[in-house]
């Protein structure tokens, strides 16, 4: 058994429209530059771990298909599903394979083609992701619809206003701009946000992420086998949580209780304040699938007080330099969010981050050595929280 | 860390046409038996897992619709799918979530509604489990003609005929009679599976496992929270293995090398000698979606030589008092095959035998207090081997 689990080695697709590639070749983009980062071999991957929605893509056995394209049979592997947190989920049962013993290196991918749907309409895929039957079959709601009901009750419960989720956007695209992976790479101004189409009313289309092509890969390793790394990232802790599937169980459309207990849980297993855990870390990538939900996800995970998260934004707290730099890659708003990949991506960027790899204009500064990943999944069905930490020879 | 990992509780719904109950409802009917039977509520649960391979259910937020029914939100929880072996995939999850001291108590589900399809064929959504573009789309293989593939290659190669294939179902069916979860619960003949009408040769109707709705779970537990447990059922060691996606790939097809790789695996770390294995068991459940693939199994997993798996059949030395009695609950064959609960399914009957709680009829020997599982996912894309053991107080 691995008290500790590292990352040794990264890699990341070009997010985007990708029909120049194939469900295999686009994996093999983030695979390869993850083995020669981490300095292995297929040879030497143990056990293999694929997070991937997959019901846009009509490739059921992803692992299986890896297996060949990759060269990595016949090692063992699976796929791990949790809506759009299944690339951190992926990351769990990679880490707790390395922790329980049973296996010293894992090779952990995410990845998504979306924009090559079988199935007649996206949204109809992403709506299963819902409580299915009741809410998107009978009222036809969506996930910007979903979403829209968490941005209207944090406007009336708080203040905030549309301009408030604007600046969300426009911090992320400041960011992504900067970032040669992500999809979008323009600066936009409020008014981008403001005077593009309603798609759910408060949001408007710049504050939808996108529909992405992608795959992100880190290669893990037990203390054994990355005691020779130079600089270590090691996993420090993880939190897990579920919410109900229907949202009418809901009792607060203002925070996510599955990200609340998330946060908590990861936190309390670092070691970390919970009164003002950004005191502690680095920086973070929450998953902004939307404005607002960036701004509910800074209070789930304590960043700030309730109702205080909107000042964050208003502060441009989040921007480097101030309280907590957040989705300096662009986040899903703006890098993209290829559902199974999102996660896994969140993960190549705490390395970068911590190890000041960032690309130039977006690197935090590294003080406390540990940075946040929060990956939803739903509207908070699942939230994977986990907190990396650097350890400087 | 919990350094062993044991089975306290198990669950099972009767497996067969299960229009009758919704997706939650069927998962109650094993989660309930489940909890009552470790004696544990559904807040001492610090993880679940659900083995699901899903294209089945319009619903694929599956997890989270458990959280809701069975009220086991804020805890943590993902989906785990590898083709048909799924639900021995989420036992790994569940077991690594506990090694690795992530967890105390973990519950795994596996569970599959297959006879309310929301796509338009069941035979194109199982056919997406091999290389769907190259081998379903293009040549029209289905998943009955892939395994045929192995069943006319093993004939060629050894002689076996559609009789000694047969002989696989009469034994299947004739312990199916005997377990009331079965889907089919009547003994055949020879006759009865050679004058069925081919669905593609050498397979006929009652060579193949059926379309099944069911759900399967058990209960994990560290070493801590089981010390109190009288007879212990312990996980003693899991083999995982992938195989290529395409079939074009493989040099043999009297084999699984996914099946052989990982059955030696799970035997090494059991401490189990390799010569002759099943000399330390007491009986085995093996992946039987047809009726050639147990022969093979019975060899992938060594209970005899190459070549001389159908001897076994023909000898009946796979019946109670044979060799190695294998698949005394029916098998997938004639209890059903719910794609995500056949590897939990297979865990349940491990439990049951071990303990010498199985029905009347179909219960064996218990000496060696070892129990082993094969699950096969597609055609040896994955494959997981899990040996259970027994403690004696």
């Amino acid at each position: 058994m691995s008290e500790n689990v590292a990352i040794i080695g990264i890699g990341h697709s070009k997010f985007g429209t990708r029909k120049d590639v194939n469900l295999p070749e686009l994996a093999w983009e983030a695979i390869k530059p993850a083995l020669d980062s981490a300095n292995v071999e297929q040879k030497d991957i143990d056990f293999y771990v694929v997070g991937n929605a997959g019901m846009w893509s009509s490739e059921a056995a992803v692992p299986s298909l890896m297996a060949e394209y990759a060269d990595l049979a016949p090692k063992g592997s699976m796929r791990v599903e949790a809506a759009c947190a299944s690339g951190n989920a992926a990351i769990r049962v990679g880490y707790t394979a390395i922790k329980s013993g049973g296996a010293d290196i894992v090779l952990v991918l995410g990845i998504e083609k979306m924009q090559e749907s079988p199935n007649p309409t996206i949204i109809e895929l992403i709506g299963r992701f819902g409580s299915y039957f009741w809410e998107f079959e009978n009222f036809g709601l969506t996930f910007p619809g979903y979403y829209a009901m968490y941005g209207t009750a944090y406007m009336a419960k708080y203040g905030a206003t549309e301009e408030d989720y604007a600046k969300v956007a426009v911090k992320n695209h400041y960011y992504g701009a900067k970032n040669p992976y992500a999809q979008f790479r323009k600066e936009i101004d409020i008014d981008t946000v403001l005077k593009s189409p309603y798609i759910a009313w408060p949001f408007k289309l710049f504050d939808c992420s996108p529909i992405t092509d992608g795959a992100a890969a880190v290669i893990l390793a037990s203390e054994e086998f990355a005691k020779d790394v130079e600089d270590k990232i090691w996993i420090l802790s993880q939190g897990v949580g579920t919410g109900t599937a229907n949202l009418s169980r809901r009792d607060d459309f203002t925070t996510l209780p599955s990200a609340s207990y998330a946060a908590e849980q990861a936190y309390k297993k670092a070691g970390i304040d919970l009164d003002a855990p950004w005191k502690y870390l680095d920086g973070a990538n929450v998953h902004d699938c939307f404005t607002a939900p960036e701004i509910i996800a800074y209070e789930d995970c304590r960043f700030c007080k309730r109702g205080e998260g909107v000042e964050l934004i208003r502060e441009e707290q989040t921007y480097i330099g101030g309280r907590i730099p957040v989705n300096i890659d662009g986040g899903l708003k703006a890098k993209g969010h290829p559902i199974g990949a999102t996660g896994v991506s969140q993960a190549v960027e705490a390395y970068k981050q911590l190890l000041s790899q960032a690309e130039k204009g977006r690197q935090a500064d590294i003080k406390n050595g540990r940075w946040l990943t929060h990956n939803v999944g739903g509207t908070g069905h699942f939230t994977y929280v986990t907190i990396y930490g650097l350890e400087k020879r």
